[in-house]
């Protein structure tokens, strides 16, 4: 069977993707390498470890394997799937097989990619969860590594849409990390798909994580990092999706917030800063065909504050009291109107959550009381 | 006497600064200019307006003048003075007189200018005063407008250490605004210099502010905008600054806050996006020669407000509550506590100046209330 072949190859340690790929255009597929003597493997140009683990695969993880794959939506999708993502085929360094637990056919649909903090602000969460929804809804499925934090509000956005999302493992798929995530990655499995290049019954190694890093950003046309420390493996992901030509957007913060330090790094280093999803969008033209549709994007509005339920007295006065503070007597010369109907104006719109009151009589809209 | 004619030609509307500069390569000093013939001045090429400018001076501006100057402490400098900041003199319009109250030797000092919102946030302010405070520390004189929020926090940043720091103005130096600056615009004046190219008695008027800012910058080696609208005066000065060919710097902050979206736009189109103001002096090497020290720089750390004092339980609060604002409710969500116990603790943080009460019920954390 073709993916046994595929199997021994993706399992024997040594083989480079070059040497694979050099492999398969002199023998034609994969069978027919594994199968080959070690004579024609040598001469060839495969170097001596390589011949040896072919010639000697490792049988109890090949079984270990094959077991896992015969349980539904369980898969393996190689270089000669059709299925196999195009962008990920294009980084130097493609893992000749994954092992996708979900719908593989997810794989084929445009990715985006989504990283940071393990360790983030409830706020940074929030701002992903908001950020994968409306990247979801335009188009994108979210891709992400199952990590505590931003990834993990990375798939949730994702998944408060109808639309699929992909977490990418650094050991094998039975072999959820961190285990409190179990239930998001039976849920991720449902409406999308795990994916990991290790085989069923890899344990967690450190090393393996930039190793998984580089199938985040290489399936994904760009990375985004939401909020990372100067040590953040989300800022390996964000280096890799450089180094694989792919775009590579960060969300500032507060100078005061040691976890925007390595965004604030991306971005001195070339990196697009984003503070609305439809940045990304508008600068990903052409990557959604014509699903590239910006979403009227409102990063914080909830469900029951519907801004066009607005009077059109008050829009009017919101429209002319603009984006900075201002106060009564400004808005009474902007709106013409009194002094008194602005005041009672005001207490309505600051009751709805529409403006802040700040000091000195001045008033601020809020942002998120309008869409744009 | 060399300064009645130098503020015949400042004053005579039409004479712009390349005709000027023409004109004294022609006649070879200011007097020279403002003695000759009417034919003379245009055979040199002069405009017919400025002809009748310069043959009819605005007589009692000019007394204004001249009276302003008797004073002690009134200064003007023009191009022929050594006390000319060099700079300024390299901009494509630079004033040919300017006058000045304080100390006019301060115009000789590498100036750095600070500029940002008038309705710049509390947290806004302390940054501005703090990166002054330290550049200022650093060897530069911080150039600022004197306007409400940003400007009058950078000023003050200089003037908490001994160093000096100048304040161009949109009007007659004889005109404060705002009127409530009058102290500070004082305090600058007896450390370092009050600058305008206009004449005393000039009143506010908007058209002028634009063109002050080009001062701001152009006697300043870089700019650095802290908090700014989209449609803040200061980025009409950090575009200037970059159309003078300096340096230009932002500060990035919450994409929730409007006051930051002026400072990404800037640090998208090829501002530096700076944290610390050492940022800032390492980006201007040789600047300050010898000088140029970075400062040990600890943005948040005020005396008194040790970060370390806290109770870890409040620590454990401040962490959930992040950098956004957030209610009680939230509060107790992502904290576990009871409702009264995050009340109380908030109240208590509140007392301590580590988090706003905003409207609604919210809760923000200072940026000042943490170091790091």
């Amino acid at each position: 069977m073709s993916i046994d072949a595929w199997l021994v190859l993706a399992l024997a340690s040594g083989v480079r993707s070059r040497a694979l790929r050099a492999l398969l255009d002199q023998f034609g597929d994969a069978k027919s390498i594994v199968t080959a003597s070690s004579k024609d493997l040598r001469l060839a140009g495969l170097n001596e470890r390589s011949v040896h683990a072919i010639a000697n695969p490792d049988l109890p993880t090949l079984d270990l394997c094959k077991d896992w794959l015969s349980a539904p939506d369980h898969h393996a999708v190689t270089w000669a799937d059709s299925r196999y993502p195009v962008l990920l085929s294009e980084i130097p360094d493609p893992p000749p097989l994954l092992f996708v637990w979900g719908d593989a056919e997810t794989l084929g649909l445009p990715q985006f990619a989504i990283v940071g903090s393990r360790n983030a602000t409830p706020g940074g969460r929030e701002t992903a969860r908001q950020f994968a929804r409306h990247l979801s809804q335009g188009g994108f499925c979210i891709t992400s590594g199952l990590a505590l934090g931003i990834d993990a509000a990375a798939h949730r956005g994702a998944l408060d849409t109808d639309n699929s999302t992909i977490a990418v493992f650094g050991t094998g798929l039975d072999e959820v990390y961190p285990k409190n995530h179990e239930t998001l990655a039976r849920d991720i499995a449902i409406k999308g798909a795990l994916v990991s290049e290790f085989p069923p019954g890899t344990p967690v190694r450190r090393a393996q994580f930039p190793q998984r890093n580089r199938i985040i950003s290489g399936m994904s046309v760009g990375t985004l990092v939401i909020e990372a420390g100067l040590r953040s493996g989300a800022l390996i992901t964000a280096r890799l999706a450089g180094e694989q030509g792919r775009e590579v957007f960060a969300v500032p913060g507060s100078i005061h917030n040691p976890l925007s330090k390595g965004c604030h790094q991306l971005i001195r280093s070339g990196a697009k800063l984003v503070e609305r999803s439809d940045d990304i969008i508008e600068e990903l033209p052409g990557i959604l065909g014509g699903l590239a549709q910006p979403v009227q994007q409102n990063m914080a509005l909830e469900p029951g504050s519907d801004p066009t339920a607005i009077d059109p007295e008050y829009q009017r006065l919101l429209t002319v009291m603009g984006w900075d503070p201002v106060t009564v007597d400004t808005l009474v010369n902007r709106s013409g109107l009194t002094a008194e109907e602005v005041s009672s104006m005001i207490l309505i719109l600051e009751l709805e959550g529409r403006i802040d009151s700040l000091t000195g009589g001045r008033y601020l809209q809020r942002e998120e009381g309008r869409s744009k």
